[in-house]
């Protein structure tokens, strides 16, 4: 028997201008400088099995972004987290890739003056979201370095800031835009690997994985795989991954909030090791999803928060 | 006596989904790529007079730019004029800002595959807007060369192709967000001047007139300015500006749709020339607001179209 009344908030829930909405009428303002000027900053967290993951890690990581943009939350950081509870909760969601966005927002005068502008939060929860579809992980992911982009440098904007300034990324994906699935990371204008759009890499290379230890976003996944190598006796550490290193590697995955540990298999064509995902990304792959159970790390939804209450 | 039906479109007229909207109603799905990867492109025309400027060069680069980005625009060149002559019409403005955009849209599948994206068509006419108020142009903008901040370069995002990855430009800002009205120009990483946030730069070195050549939007004003400096016999042309030229500068001015010619009396707190608009400079804006008037150059705005028909 189907409800009378079906959960208006089955396709996920959003938290727009101070009230829970359906997803479909999340919408922002043509004028927004979030949008005009890409002017915002972003983080997301995952919920896996009713739990969020490294919630505080995420909520901690947002406060410094919106604080070096110079914006203002309308909420603090209890009030963020009971809207995050309450997205998820309304949308009635196990699993869920949780978004929360705040924008420098509108003038009412029309003047450009960045410290006059109504900063504005949005949040939203809609089902668990794959870069890399879960059946694909198995058989790892094909990447290819960019070759007509490099990553935005630090000195233009800081990607420890996380952001929407993806103009770089889509370029390198137009490279591979007719091999589906494939995957693309940018190099900065040294020969060294940088990131790819949404996700770190990691690369074993002489026997320890490394992941570039700047220019890029400080992952939350990145830092938990970082923690679950050094639990395991995995050697793992950030330096620098040079184009060439990574072309050379053992092994090689992709790290995302929105698919964890992604096996890499080839690069530029090439296989990576014997052309599967190997042995140590394997584990730190199954370690990596078992932690999402580990209450040191997670914090369970509190469905109750699903009322209008 | 005040009308019982006033127009809904007097703040302005947007285009969204196929269909004229006030521009209070015009908003962008939180999930368009356009927002949440800024993949996007946009150009503006100003309207004077009742005449648009220079419509033919926007349309067309508006037109390169979604090529280069692999967009589609649902319409051709003819329909999107007429839908920003609807816009214009029915916002019933003499003076406006017209606005055109092209977002890489949203998939229905989830897919982050760019070619799967249905691509999405905004336009809107507000009234005109001008970065530096009219009446302070008389009095001149004081202008800081940026020192925490360098523009993206062109091996990252392409800067002809007209963007809202503004965080460099934001960055910048930032700098004299305690110095209301100061504009900002930001530097690439060799020591040469590129623009500011949505103009270009001219300085006065040496008896003529240079505005950077690369690494810069190729600004339709920017292009106005060097037809009639030409026309006037000014010397101008494009090439490299060092920052250490701009400090020197007899005269300078930035450009833009929004606001025209811009003079500068100031850079780093320094006065330029005697610290106020230069000869030349007042020549060239005279110049540019004529030529709103030169039919070589304009468009009449179609005021028929300002019913739904």
């Amino acid at each position: 028997m189907t409800s009378p009344d079906p959960n208006p908030y089955a396709a996920g829930c959003a938290w727009v201008n101070g009230e829970f909405v359906p997803v479909r009428d999340a919408k922002v303002s043509i004028f927004d400088a979030g949008f005009t000027r890409s002017d915002v900053t972003y983080d997301v967290v995952a919920v896996w099995n009713g739990r969020f993951f490294r919630l505080g890690d995420h909520l901690d990581r947002f406060a410094r972004s919106v604080e070096q943009l110079r914006l203002q939350l309308p909420v603090d950081t209890d009030g963020l987290a009971a809207i995050l509870h309450g997205c998820v909760a309304r949308a009635g969601l196990r699993a869920a890739y949780v978004d929360m966005i705040c924008t420098r927002g509108v003038t009412t005068t029309g003047s450009r003056e960045l410290l006059e502008h109504k900063n504005r939060l949005y949040a939203y929860a809609i089902p668990y979201v794959w870069i890399v579809p879960e059946e694909q992980q198995a058989l790892g992911t094909d990447l290819v370095i960019a070759s007509t982009s490099r990553r935005i440098p630090p000195e233009s904007v800081d990607p420890t800031v996380k952001n929407f300034h993806w103009g770089d990324f889509v370029r390198g994906q137009l490279e591979v835009v007719d091999r589906p699935g494939t995957a693309v990371v940018l190099p900065d204008g040294y020969g060294c690997i940088t990131e790819g759009p949404g996700y770190n890499v990691f690369a074993l290379v002489d026997g320890a994985f490394v992941t570039p230890a700047s220019g890029v976003l400080q992952g939350v996944t990145r830092r938990a795989v970082l923690d679950i190598a050094a639990e395991a006796g995995i050697p793992a550490g950030a330096g620098i991954l040079r184009a060439d290193d990574l072309r050379r590697a053992d092994e090689a995955f992709l790290t995302s909030t929105a698919g964890g540990v992604m096996p890499v298999v080839s690069i530029d064509g090439r296989p990576v090791g014997e052309g599967k995902p190997g042995p140590l990304t394997t584990q730190l792959r199954q370690r990596y999803w078992d932690a999402h159970d580990d209450p040191r790390w997670t914090t369970p939804v509190d469905y109750s928060l699903s009322s209008e209450g």
